[in-house]
């Protein structure tokens, strides 16, 4: 029998209506004659809510307390979705995070999961029922509850997918599927059928809805994640190992009987590097493209847009050995993620260094690193925010100027002003003005003609 | 260090502003010198409303989604709690029954303690931390998580503090005490200083505020319980074992340094019977009391007063040895609680048995009687709800013929018909239609003249 994990989002629960009708496209899988996980988010801005709640209390709720009580939202839910099932006479039982075995270690708020104990959803699975597990929230080994950050729910999905090697994993939330930008910004943004982890994960990264976590524990199991609208039936976007022609992969998700299949990978193995005879269709051309060579071979994916960017610049240290080591194990201690990184070493044997983390961590980010700055010999730090990335996406574009000029100029004639750039083997990045971050992703999305198939 | 457990209710906790003052109320105890563990309910009528939103997406939730459903509204509370006291400067930390090792039976909506694996919450202890534990629910042995029932944090309460040994458990409440009967019904109604636990037992059995199963785990493990309001400073009652001559215990809850004195039972320990050389004095007259002598040497306690009541007769079943069984095991399986049962067998050897059970149960009673009564060659079954049970409590006046009378009078002059009448050892109860509930409380009240002292 197929086993499928499904997840639904906030949005698709806000409401009793809602639930019922989740229940509904949860119960139609199971009569189809698939297992069926369904793992669920807090309903509508639940989250949100509990954090405003906290707040009436506390000026900075306690981590472990807040987590705690955020996972409250996802319990809920999972509660009533399950309830909903019964009503429609099926056999389903509710999993906590903590019941459905989803350890993590102890970073509150921002729990990585370190290991599945899958033995209570199978048993539940085997005896036939439906498993309703609470999105967003584990537990440590010394039995204090987290959560996994904003999106988590996604990555319990996938990571439950992996653990109990699902056919798929179907994300399910309010839009249609992966766009080559933000619908909301770009009126004519197209969506993907279907799209490679890495690719996605960049997207995610850089601001696309998904947790990007999600697609890397996705990358890593070859979990097939189909992403699409809770609220019709229309195709979402396949998010899949693509090493052969893109034609090779329907974008539907396929027919359950036969979705065994498409399992690939096994828990465990690690991300594969594309090294498919076919890939070489794929490689970039270093020289710079001519636009029907872009629109033929190479493809830029899409446009991801992160809006809450910080910067934070360490002036002048002397330049040695450890330097980076230094400056940011304070930061990996705290729990402080830090995107990009630029160093600029000056004739004068001094170093600047200037690097992103999400203006939600700026305030702790800074303190922890005017606390190391003396030691480093440092002349200052500086911060920043009010910025934003915006970025181009797609694999085989590595190092290939022609696109990163084609960016800039397309910034450069909107009046965009770059602040920093980076580059990946699969994006290129540009710190911005949070200001002119929507008119920089439209920009982008036209000069590198999105909006045609 | 003396170890004091503090339960407080809903309506302590029904806003931010009520969470700092309880949390204020908390830190005081600890400043004083105190370890301390907090016991919560729910804010306000969250569980009410928890239940009102499983309602709209099933008709009958489940049992045991719904128990997980209700779990969420102490963890809200104690984690609010919590962060409330660290803003206040304390260490403090929220532990969920589970994590607080409350193991329960699998009786969802009604579980009962099987036993306390308090580790956790005494590491915690050590380490400096005030522990704020959610009440009301608890895990069983296979991983799913329990609700006590109604009022199930005060036994939460007295269940931590008899398995932590603890000097003292108090309960704060939005009333400042035990009352001689419900202050909304008799204005005139006066508040005990104290009471024993079987008397106590018999008025929270019969409609008191508190949880009648706290006050049972309380005279097994000797557990001191304070009442008072959450409120006020106003002195409130204490429940303890009263041998000895009433002015021998003070009302007011002893001090924190001379408390480890009061603590005189152990873990384990069965209930003591009242078998002191002192209890004597309290010894009942058997011949009908003059007033005088009652108002000098044994004393109706307090009126109980429970307004859901049903009532189930099964008419003209063939007397045999093993019926009562028969009838009863199907509802014990089902965990219905039957409370009075009257059994009355006419001279043609068929026997009327009637019983009562709460309002909430019957439906799911009836289901069972009617199941099993052909097979006792019943000849029907009638059911009647609308019922309420009125109570005169009392230690000493078992089987005084003075008081039942002077109960029944009091109630016939006010119109009162009787359906039903039980004794105990320390109670009488009638069952009368609810519509004349709160009338037979009053004329009780003052039918026994509880409004002096």
């Amino acid at each position: 029998m197929p086993l499928i994990v499904q997840k639904y989002g906030g949005s698709s629960l806000a409401d009793a209506e809602k639930i019922l009708s989740v229940a509904r496209r949860i119960g139609a899988v199971r009569q189809a004659g698939a297992d069926v996980v369904a793992v669920v988010s807090a309903m509508g801005d639940t989250t949100d809510e509990l954090i405003g709640l906290a707040r009436t209390v506390a000026r900075e709720p306690h981590a472990r307390e807040l987590d705690l009580l955020l996972s409250t939202g996802e319990l809920v839910s999972c509660t009533l979705v399950t309830m909903a099932l019964r009503e429609l006479g099926h056999e389903a039982i509710s999993l906590s995070g903590p019941q459905a075995g989803i350890y993590t270690d102890t970073s509150f708020g921002r729990a990585r999961i370190s290991r599945i104990e899958a033995g209570r959803v199978r048993r539940e699975l085997a005896a036939g029922r439906i498993v309703v597990v609470a999105g967003f929230q584990g537990i440590t080994a010394g039995d204090d509850v987290t959560t996994l950050g904003r999106g988590g729910s996604d990555t319990t999905a996938v990571a439950i997918a992996a653990a109990l090697k699902a056919d798929r994993c179907e994300i399910y939330t309010d839009v249609e599927g992966i766009y080559t930008a933000d619908p909301r910004i770009v009126p004519a943004a197209r969506k993907l059928n279907e799209i490679g982890y890495e690719e996605m994960l960049e997207l995610a990264s850089l601001g696309a809805k998904m947790h990007p976590r999600s697609i890397e524990l996705g990358g890593v199991y070859r979990v097939p994640i189909y992403v699409a609208s809770s609220f019709s039936d229309v195709p979402g976007t396949l998010i899949h190992a693509v090493d052969g022609p893109a034609d090779t992969f329907a974008a539907e998700p396929p027919p359950l009987r036969q979705a065994q299949g498409q399992r690939t990978g096994e828990r465990g193995e690690p991300m594969r590097e594309r090294e498919s005879p076919d890939a070489g269709k794929n490689q970039p051309d270093y020289s710079p493209p001519a636009e029907s060579q872009m629109e033929d071979r190479i493809k830029v994916t899409g446009i991801a847009y992160n809006a809450n960017v910080a910067k934070i610049t360490v002036r002048g240290i002397p330049d040695r050995p450890g330097l980076a080591a230094a400056l940011f194990e304070p930061l990996a201690e705290a729990g402080i993620s830090v995107d990009t990184i630029v160093q600029n070493t000056g004739g004068d044997g001094a170093t600047d260094i200037s690097f992103t983390v999400s203006s939600a961590d700026l305030p702790a980010a800074v303190r922890r690193v005017e606390s190391v700055a003396p030691q480093l010999g440092a002349a200052g730090v500086d911060s920043d925010s009010g910025l934003a990335a915006v970025s181009i996406v797609g694999s085989g574009m590595q190092n290939t100027p022609g696109y990163a000029s084609r960016m800039f100029r397309a910034l450069a004639n909107g009046g965009v002003n770059i602040a920093m750039i980076t580059t990946s083997e699969i994006r290129i990045s540009c710190i911005i003005a949070e200001a002119q971050g929507r008119e920089a992703v439209r920009l982008l999305h036209e000069g590198f003609q999105l909006d045609r198939e």
